[in-house]
């Protein structure tokens, strides 16, 4: 473990260590003995399992919207997986039962929400899911128990930037994709008449409007008071999903770009990303004070949720997700909040936010552009070669190991790299680094 | 750490130091401060953490279904931990898409399927509701675009013993709790026409039935042939829910209670639970070899799953959950199978069977009948003073520490308890004192 830690986060170290699939299968020795194997071998299965593993928390590292490693996170991860329990009830998860509620009750209060819920999600995926069913149990109750054959087709609008799980969300739940109607934009969310003739072609009833606070590619902002405007006329649900973005609430500076996130229904945030608690940590967070995620997703099963206990049932929480058993994602935060702060937490997003000095997040998203290519921007296939740039450069760096970043292509602009800063361990050297290391492997670039 | 692992797992400690909610949240000083705390408060911390938490790898832990502690997966999950990856991409999580492959094969290999498909989800519940998703998406496809208001009215059957995860699955996709169809049973499952008048009540269309391999409380087994039988004959989808009882394939003197298994489509099976490999792995594990996962939830985005990359796509696995990030949940698994072997865990499965020596399962379910009541089972409040002694045995067992067991009432049955037997550190000294201790809590019981 010291080794996974200590070569994970040394710079002078690979980033990852790479081998095609078909040999890393042979080099693992991945199949499951009939009978054990002692303990040097396993040890060597460790081994292995870390040297070909990506260093995710190196500081040369960006490709996600997670990296780095924050120490007393990690604690908190070893003791979560020590005392493997699972968060439903108070009576075998008394400590996070109650931690849990402390922790989405700190993350409110950075909404600007003085009271409201909220419930951990396996990934904001699911916390996005968590929003649609909510948005539809208040509206039509009776759905949870009938089906949705009882009520008008539901749409739910997004942003083209919006984030692909609120469509996952929509096939899953059973609205279709078809009703995620997604607003064009110009990189930020355009305000609509959710009621407008658009709305009719869809002979769909508004369910719900999921704004992005954060978006994957660009980090954009969705305009959110705007946004609330239209929901409020509409009495129309607003999710925001911060998954990303909402980091930037916990900087004085920086905050203002998720203003009016506060008159929002529901919020997604994941702790696991600008907050670097570690995968996985998404919260899901409401402003309802009826009880809706246990009037939404309870089955009251007896043999867990026990009424005569020595305790008011209202601390076995379980019943208020869809899940059963559910991991502890608490801890790892508190601890983390504990051992920094409110403002160990803002100064690292401040300084992710001063590294970039993007207009808006800390996506940096550019075109490297070959020696060859330059000037030739007005030659008619530029753009098709200068789209075959990035997944070369990304091609000599991963085998090199020498950083990751990411790239693709998006809307009518051909790929481009995405770099995403967030760890406290990058450098000035290892932005440096970064830009010459492109420069070096892809300046011999010829166009095809 | 050490001592969580070490007080967590002596049976001369206590199992739970119990304290009410209100003062344990006061004990506990869970707020989350301004600025960071001293490295001695940390410390503090986590032994309250771990001091107030359940020890469920204690040997007297008998209250869910999990327990134990097996020290190789423990590893395997701190090496997760530090790792730091999801599980989406080959690029940044080589080792573990390779590996998650490896150990579903194994899983698959013991239902009896040379080929199929599969993938972790966080927890049985989501498990089942993916079975529920593949189940629609075969038989209507365009569900997933246009939503449920385009097809007839979809019905799941499932035994009354079935796990509450497939009303809230129901509910969640969509279908409505209405259209979840208990059917009555003796403890297992009866047979059903599906296309039988009862359906056409429901004016639906049978959509799948789940059949339950180790229900929840009893432990019972469907007939899963006698059911493959009904299903093929009329072309529904075949689920079986083996959440709890698929440990029981290991072991080739009881995998017969699970005969016929591998005529099933799709099957749900938690190594968490009977296999003791940690909160959370539970295996989704399907037949099909039609990518019906990529097509039923895939969104393609190409941000992060992008084609022109130096390996095959297939090899980025993450598209074809619901999910986004994913948490690795193989490694614990395989670590602990390469420790032990396939025969270690066949061991570990037979013994919990010898210790039960119950009808079926390892659920041992009973009523404990105070001296006060005994000879009294003809007495017109008999039964609801019965009720009443599980849940005053459980109070005293908790504030003392000593053991922890399940009760509930089921059905026309007043509370009773249920025992839970999994883990290889139980000794006979352990089941005798379970015995005895609940005899020493309940004896003086007195009826109201």
């Amino acid at each position: 473990m010291k080794e996974a830690v200590r070569r994970g986060t040394d710079v002078n170290e690979k980033v990852c260590q790479w081998v095609a699939p078909e040999e890393l299968e042979s080099l693992l020795e991945l199949e499951l003995p009939d009978t054990g194997e002692s303990e040097v071998r396993l040890l060597q299965h460790c081994r292995q399992v870390i040297r070909y593993s990506v260093n995710t928390a190196h500081p040369r590292f960006f490709n996600q919207l997670f990296a780095g490693l924050d120490y007393h996170a990690l604690v908190g991860r070893f003791i979560t997986e020590t005392l493997n329990t699972s968060q439903y009830t108070y009576e075998i998860s008394p400590v996070f039962v109650l931690m849990e509620d402390v922790v989405l009750k700190k993350l409110r209060e950075l909404i600007g929400w003085m009271t409201g819920d909220g419930i951990f999600c396996p990934g904001g995926s699911m916390s996005n899911m968590f929003a649609i069913n909510l948005a539809r149990h208040r509206l039509y109750p009776h759905v949870k128990q009938r089906g949705l054959w009882v009520v008008p087709r539901l749409v739910i609008f997004t942003s083209e930037e919006g984030h692909y799980s609120l469509t996952k969300g929509a096939a899953f739940l059973g609205l279709g994709t078809d009703n995620v109607w997604t607003v064009k934009t110009d990189g930020r969310f355009v305000p609509v008449d959710v009621s407008d003739t658009e709305t009719n072609r869809h002979t769909g009833l508004p369910l719900m409007v999921s704004a992005t606070a954060g978006t994957t590619i660009l980090g954009a902002f969705d305009p959110l008071a705007e946004i609330a405007d239209v929901c409020q006329q509409h009495g129309v649900w607003l999710h925001v999903d911060a998954a990303w973005g909402g980091g930037a609430l916990l900087s004085k500076r920086h905050r203002h770009l998720l203003a009016g996130i506060e008159r929002a229904d529901s919020v997604t945030w994941n702790p696991h990303k600008m907050l670097m608690a570690g995968l996985q940590c998404s919260a899901f967070l409401l402003k309802d004070q009826t009880d809706l995620l246990g009037s939404a997703h309870a089955a009251g099963a007896r043999y867990l949720f026990q009424t005569d206990r020595c305790y008011q049932p209202r601390y076995d929480t379980g019943d208020r997700s869809v899940q059963c058993g559910r991991r502890v994602d608490c801890l790892k935060l508190w601890l983390m909040w504990k051992a920094i702060g409110t403002r160990g937490l803002r100064d690292r997003v401040n300084r992710a936010f001063a590294c970039t000095r993007s207009p808006q997040f800390v996506n940096v998203c550019f075109w490297y552009i070959p020696p060859c290519l330059r000037g030739g921007e007005e030659t008619p296939d530029f753009w098709q070669q200068l789209g075959r740039v990035a997944p070369l450069v990304k091609q000599r760096m991963v085998v090199k190991g020498s950083m990751m970043v990411g790239y693709q292509p998006h809307g009518k602009h051909v790929n481009f790299f995405r770099q995403i800063l967030i760890s406290p361990q990058v450098t000035r050297e290892d932005l440096d680094f970064f830009l010459d290391e492109i420069e070096r492997l892809g300046s011999d670039f010829q166009p095809m």
